[in-house]
């Protein structure tokens, strides 16, 4: 999910902490390109960082190598940034000023669909038709060295036949999320062979990616993080490229990752405890607690805000298991009650989902959910019982008195440590893991949701977040009352096991050692998004 | 799906109507061999029978043709019957009687793994090795001119290349469910070219099928009818088997369909209104009339009994429309606000669910759940809080004060008139879609979840079933509550062209038609399938 704020970018960047690079992914669609390459360079330097028991190299950013952009971007004439969503205008600005005061001859040119309404826009900010730094989105991709294509996934699968036949020959494909890659493996085609293929991911959207470049000129570290991925490099200087684009919009830090690891994780993910999980939670266990007695306005309080105001503050600052070792010991074990009922059902529906994500069925239901939409245009969630009640509680909320309801908790968290653990068997790195698990819930989804309610959130993210969410969200609902709660009503036994493992989970240093690591910028969330779609992808 | 009592069968069997045989279904998968073809017959005699506006030929069975078998069977020395599920031991013996009867010198012969338990019941009935009529699947396969697979859905996906590749050339696959087509589509393989292929699914349950195929022996009109498809022809001798394997078995009426449409429409269906949106609905209603202070069980039973106690015994011996004709002034009213509600919502998952299966998505999800069972064995749904309210109600239960809650029949027979819509437009004859909407629902699965409940039914039916409802069931439940309610409870004025639309609808005639026909047996439903699993496939 490209919902993240800086807090989690600079994380990724501090994290002394990666996977070995081994992990396949995606068995079902196309197991022989997943796996994660390596890399070496000759324009930039090479970091070693550690991370529990593993290494892995990473590459830091920053303006002082602006001077090595010209070599980065050797025999790149033109730059085209393709669309003006989210994520466009932030990298082609800071693309382009980059550049400009790396004094190298590198042209930014935008390429809009004729007639778009975001000409002005662009213009606004300094492109220009007269300076040819503006134009007809398949003129500019005629003209490109590289392309790199930020329009939105349902374009990207409508137009890529297109927009692969209007690249010149040797030019390089950009992207900055693996979903294109994702749709093609879902109908069995392929990027053309001859072409570089490249993606530079910002860990958060458009806007923090341009205020935090302009915060950087200022403050040492401001900066969105990304990860990269090199899928083609027909022409051996791929990653370099990629590198050079990463320094060149700003990240203090890259990661390298794989094309399909990204898509997988990401669309996983919101599909997960960042979205769809947390929606369906929250919903069981506010009938639950009516159930038993509570007002809803109580099961609200006990449910979603114990979550969203409380829980995921504790994990943000002092990781998962210090939700539980916070608690007394009667709490302790409804949390071991809760935990123990719901992981193993939790991972069922999560094992679920990535399965359908890595076997290309995902994708293909985003894209016929897409094809429906002029007969089936997407209702809003936001209007039922349960996010009425929690507008007014949110209206009358006392920050200080919000419940950390252990019940809550133990849910939550198994749902978590299921998420984490399918990803590690996976094969994916501990980066991806990290951020996709815990790091972009705790410190962008759930704040957002504390401030404006989950079902908000789904009604205002990207497409397809909301179809993920809106799929998978009552699937996670239901299983935890069918097999969860019950076990719990009927007395099952606590499985100590699965309360050791937690325990001893080797995530929590990971998660404990990024919890230290706070932005030196402070970035405010709400400015930025309250007024606009949340979600940048 | 499979589970339906005579009633259904005598019902298809006396239907006078069907639709035209143009239809083409499953638009992502392979478009072209979908359609229906027709047929014509040089032994068995074809009928011409009237539906609305339309007309079909279908062929009569009885036992005054089994004289007519040794034609139809031509050059099949050997039928090999491979699994002992619920059809098998039925169609095996059924096939068996009558080709003695016929004095056919076709041997029936039953093909089992080797070491199965299933042996001894074989045995039992009076199959034998020593005859030479049991035997190891394999073995029994390699002698067979018609190879009748009747393993599980699972079993198929999971050997039919080592099968294919045991059958003797010029052998014909015979197989009672489109499943494996649909496996074979959503893997994008196909039955070997110089293969016939051909189906003939009972539109009853194994038990029924033999039941009744005795019965016929005293009562003019017992038997469970079928559908049957042509799929691959290469013989030219393909339609006369299909014809005579559902005289064999016993079938007083066989209607032709198409082996794609079939399981389109049958998957669909059991994620529809037989089971998956009947569920969903019920949780979603049970919930609601609690909200507005209803006990949980008065919410049982103006939800759940509602609809399995009251509505669907009204559509079944008076048709649809008769639910909204017998109610007073004030509650259609209420149930015009139910209906216009939740009809384009349920349509928007009905469709979905469509999509999904045709395009070979629903069948992958099956067959990756069905590869994740060792790690996570399905769980049982009955214990929930909604299920153990029902217990009780059923327990008090007063059959002649269960109420007709308008609000609850608004929103069952607009997801009900959905899936008649979806079914319509997207090509399938109306044999088939009164069939998968209406009749397997009224008089099959209604009347058993009444009996013990639609959770219990869920955990008891086949595994691609159980999969879907499981599935679907809460995408129902979830879009009902966020975008039917909340408009009714927002005061979203009635949709007077949904309504009139409703009540003009074609398909009333047709119901209502076929509501006239009652099976001249009597079919005792609860004494087969209150001690076994209910649904065969």
């Amino acid at each position: 999910m490209k919902f993240t704020v800086a807090a989690t970018a600079l994380f990724l960047a501090s994290a002394s902490a990666f996977a070995p690079r081994t992990g396949v992914v995606n068995k079902v669609a196309a197991p022989s390109s997943s796996a994660i390459n390596g890399f070496t360079s000759d324009i930039f330097e090479v970091t070693e960082v550690d991370f529990a028991d593993t290494k892995e190299t990473i590459v830091k950013g920053g303006r002082d190598l602006f001077p090595l952009l010209p070599k980065a971007f050797e025999g790149i004439k033109q730059v085209g940034v393709i669309g003006w969503g989210s994520q466009a205008p932030a990298q082609a600005q800071n693309m382009m000023d980059s550049l400009k005061e790396a004094g190298a001859d590198t042209k930014v040119v935008i390429g809009l669909r004729e007639g778009s309404s975001s000409f002005q826009e662009a213009k606004d900010v300094g492109f220009s038709e007269e300076e040819g730094t503006l134009g007809e989105m398949y003129d500019v991709i005629k003209n490109s060295d590289l392309v790199m294509l930020l329009i939105s996934d349902a374009a990207q699968a409508k137009l890529y036949k297109e927009i692969f036949a209007a690249m010149k020959p040797g030019a390089t494909l950009g992207l900055s999320h693996g979903f294109l890659l994702g749709y093609l493996d879902s109908i069995g085609e392929k990027f053309p062979e001859d072409m570089d293929v490249i993606a530079v991911c910002p860990k958060g959207m458009g806007p923090s990616v341009r205020r935090l470049y302009e915060q950087g000129k200022e403050v040492n570290g401001a900066g969105i993080n990304s990860s990269f991925a090199v899928h083609q490099n027909v022409s051996g200087k791929a990653t370099e490229l990629a590198l050079g684009w990463g320094v060149a919009v700003g990240s203090p830090f890259m990661f390298e990752t794989s094309l399909r690891s990204e898509y997988c994780s990401d669309i996983y993910g919101e599909r997960g405890i960042l979205l769809g999980a947390v929606h369906g939670i929250v919903e069981s266990l506010y009938r639950r607690y009516q159930r038993q007695g509570m007002t809803a306005e109580d099961a609200f309080l006990n449910s979603s805000e114990s979550i969203t105001g409380n829980i995921t503050k504790i994990i943000s600052t002092q990781g998962i298991k210090a939700v539980y070792d916070g608690l007394s010991d009667e709490d302790k074990k409804i949390f071991q009650t809760a935990y123990s009922a719901s992981y193993k059902p939790a991972k069922e529906i999560l094992q679920e989902i990535y399965d359908e994500v890595s076997s290309g069925n995902e994708i293909r239901t985003v894209i016929m959910h897409g094809d429906r939409l002029d007969r089936y245009p997407v209702g809003k969630i936001d209007g039922t019982n349960t996010w009425t009640v929690g507008e007014k509680v949110r209206a009358d909320r006392d920050d200080e008195n919000i419940p950390l309801n252990p019940f809550t908790a133990g849910v939550y968290v198994a749902t978590m440590m299921a998420q984490i653990d399918v990803l590690l068997e996976e094969g994916h790195p501990y980066s991806e893991v990290v951020n996709e698990s815990v790091i972009e819930a705790v410190d962008s989804l759930c704040p957002y949701m504390h401030y404006r309610g989950v079902a908000f959130m789904v009604d205002n993210c990207s497409f397809t977040a909301k179809t993920g969410s809106r799929k998978w969200a009552p699937r996670f609902d239901y299983i935890l009352d069918q097999l969860a709660y019950t076990a719990v009503d009927n007395g099952v036994a606590v499985n100590e096991e699965l309360i050791s493992d937690f325990e001893n989970h080797r995530v929590h240093q990971a998660v404990e050692e990024c919890c230290k690591l706070r932005p030196p910028v402070d970035i405010s969330l709400f400015a930025e998004t309250s007024t606009k779609e949340i979600v940048i992808q």
